[in-house]
């Protein structure tokens, strides 16, 4: 036995120092840990300096942090709250879903680009991440505000939405045909896999309750939610959807026990050791030397177009509430986070979209993070702070020590 | 692409699933699920039946799970209450070290094993598994009895040995010799390791309060956490010890903290999903075809001489409070669990010891994890219940639903 360490572990060490390194300086600088989670990828990552190249053990461990983020995102969506905001939170959502969508689209069509590259990044337009907006809005302490609300309402539907329109971009491309009776079919399976996740999955669990409690097993909700989070993920992939659909789905089901279960911060633990090796591999992806001018410009109005189309398409639905509060609610949507990047790396893996359109994903998440927060903050300046706790909080800020 | 789930995907569903199944079934037949655990991967796995022949990316996580699996157990191990218990609990752990570690030893050597599987054999004789007493006297609620309390702090010690005495064996085998010098330098080595952990380490961590408290980053304490538990497994690993004693050290190191920082239920959600690949992984490298008429007896010799070592080396320093409170504690120290079992398995994979030394190991574990919630059940059948709540906790008995 040669004295050293497993090269597994010294890179599980070498990435999540970094990662965590990268967010911190990120976070002091009062930007969203997650671009210097992804930074971090791009700076040791292999087409750089190619400090680490994350082995296959690596990746696995990148996807189950993915397949536990969505999980996360889905958990603290409970089907209650989703009705109780209804609303302007709908039309926000559905306006701000649909209108990055088609401009995306519509730009990458003209642009020449492959049918199929333009649904994968239209789709990776539409997803709002509502982490960073939350975070911010919290610092400010003005989640009570009427936009908040709005915000953080229309973001969950957005979430829901994005992975319906996700489910049928990865269905329609990789059964190779467009047929409008299959887009339907599609439609009509992933809408209602949602409305089975959110209105009778709990009534299942309810069910499942007595047995519950009489299992033997430590932690056993916790167990459950575990098997049915990889279930769904398995399932969703053996239908032809991608993995973190169904762990979305199952966070979903079991968001309505997550608190009296105490599944999040169990949860959190998972997501807080996995996700820095799924933001670092997104990093690393990244291959920088496919930055022309060309793809710059691409890149550059594809960041604007995601911001114009969020600012319209959810300004828009509640500018009879006054102008201040559309701007407020355009601005708080844009910023465009996980979901957005896992729909790119899919199609980055499944071969539908290049190196260099990846790069535009990338490129654009980045901006739109950027934007917001630096945006938001100059919105609120004048707005007296209340010192409420925040009302609804997700992904990466749960639990903030 | 072609539609169907990612293959690591699926078996790290049908492992976690099974696993829960099995060890579900044994916690209702009153047996521990650690050994449905461990089953699930002898009848799964490449030996009995074939259905699951875990892969690369399994392994990690399996390896992943045995690092964060100790990392847990040290967690537990507050300090101050080291410090607290001394006495009784100090001699019972030397003498309980001691006596299996020699009775194992001289054992094999005079069935002609080279010494180098002597030893390690011997050295997974050491360690109490102090879960599944713990379980069961928390069943019994008499984790307030005078011999339960001696019991759970003995083997707080025992933990502590056992990880020294595997440096050691570690260090001596993988260097070649087996010089006295260098015996006497690992054994310093080692112990200065656990001393620094227990008392400097505390200390450094309090002066980074203040720094982890001005951290933007999410949970700063959990991730300093988990990159400290990285960090010293592969530390470890590179002075030539093996990972998991640095992940535990570093839980030594965590424990004042664990309950401020609410480190604890984070830990155990991971541990919760990373264990059963552990123990599925052990089960699965059981080549069951060794045990022939000649392996066999002398595993259930094996197996005898381990309760007998523990009975006696547990049971005498505290024979002057009685026989019954002798036997109990001798009983109550007998299972051997996850750190018998990882010694065995680095053994293994060192190429030290044989599938045959192996087997024994795995039976010998099994053996006395059934006969000590059997016997204490017997032994405290008269014995009033009182309501207390249980005053230690560890590895798998954290946090029951």
């Amino acid at each position: 036995m040669t004295h050293g360490a497993d090269p597994f572990l010294l890179q599980l060490l070498v990435i999540f120092l970094w990662a965590k390194i990268f967010g911190e300086l990120f976070e002091q600088l009062s930007l969203p840990a997650v671009l210097g989670e992804i930074l971090s990828g791009v700076v040791l990552g292999p087409y750089l300096t190619g400090f680490v190249v994350p082995s296959d053990a690596i990746i696995s461990i990148g996807e189950l942090g993915a397949i536990f983020l969505l999980f996360t995102v889905g958990l603290q969506i409970r089907p209650k709250e989703l009705i109780r905001v209804g609303g302007s939170a709908i039309g926000v959502a559905l306006a701000g879903v649909a209108l990055p969508f088609l401009m995306g689209f519509i730009y990458l069509v003209l642009r020449h680009h492959p049918t199929h590259e333009a649904v994968f990044i239209g789709a990776a337009m539409v997803a709002t991440s509502v982490g960073i907006t939350a975070r911010v809005l919290e610092d400010l302490r003005v989640t009570h505000s009427r936009p908040a609300k709005i915000i953080l309402g229309a973001a969950v539907f957005d979430d829901i939405l994005g992975m319906i329109l996700l489910a049928v971009v990865v269905g329609l491309v990789s059964s190779g045909s467009v047929a409008w009776l299959q887009l339907g079919l599609l439609l009509v399976e992933a809408v209602g896999f949602a409305v089975l996740m959110i209105f009778f999955a709990p009534g299942v669990i309810q069910r499942m309750r007595p047995g519950l409690e009489r299992m033997e097993t430590h932690n056993a909700p916790l167990v459950l939610a575990l098997a049915i989070c990889l279930a769904l993920s398995v399932g969703a992939e053996k239908i032809g959807m991608a993995a973190i659909i169904g762990a979305f789905f199952a966070g979903l089901a079991f968001a309505e026990y997550a608190p009296e279960w105490n599944l999040i911060p169990r949860v959190a633990g998972i997501n807080e050791f996995l996700a820095p090796f799924f933001f670092f591999i997104m990093g690393a992806k990244l291959n920088l030397s496919v930055f022309d001018r060309r793809l710059l410009i691409a890149a550059v109005v594809v960041s604007v177009l995601a911001i114009l189309s969020k600012l319209i398409g959810c300004g828009l639905p509640v500018l009879r509430e006054g102008w201040d509060t559309a701007v407020k609610v355009g601005v708080g949507m844009t910023p465009r986070g996980e979901v957005g990047l896992i729909v790119a790396l899919i199609g980055l893996q499944m071969k539908m979209i290049s190196d260099a359109a990846y790069a535009i994903v990338v490129f654009m998440t980045g901006m739109t993070t950027l934007f917001a927060p630096i945006t938001l903050r100059f919105l609120y300046r004048n707005q007296p702070k209340t010192e409420e706790a925040p009302a609804y909080d997700t992904g990466q800020t749960i639990e903030r020590v």
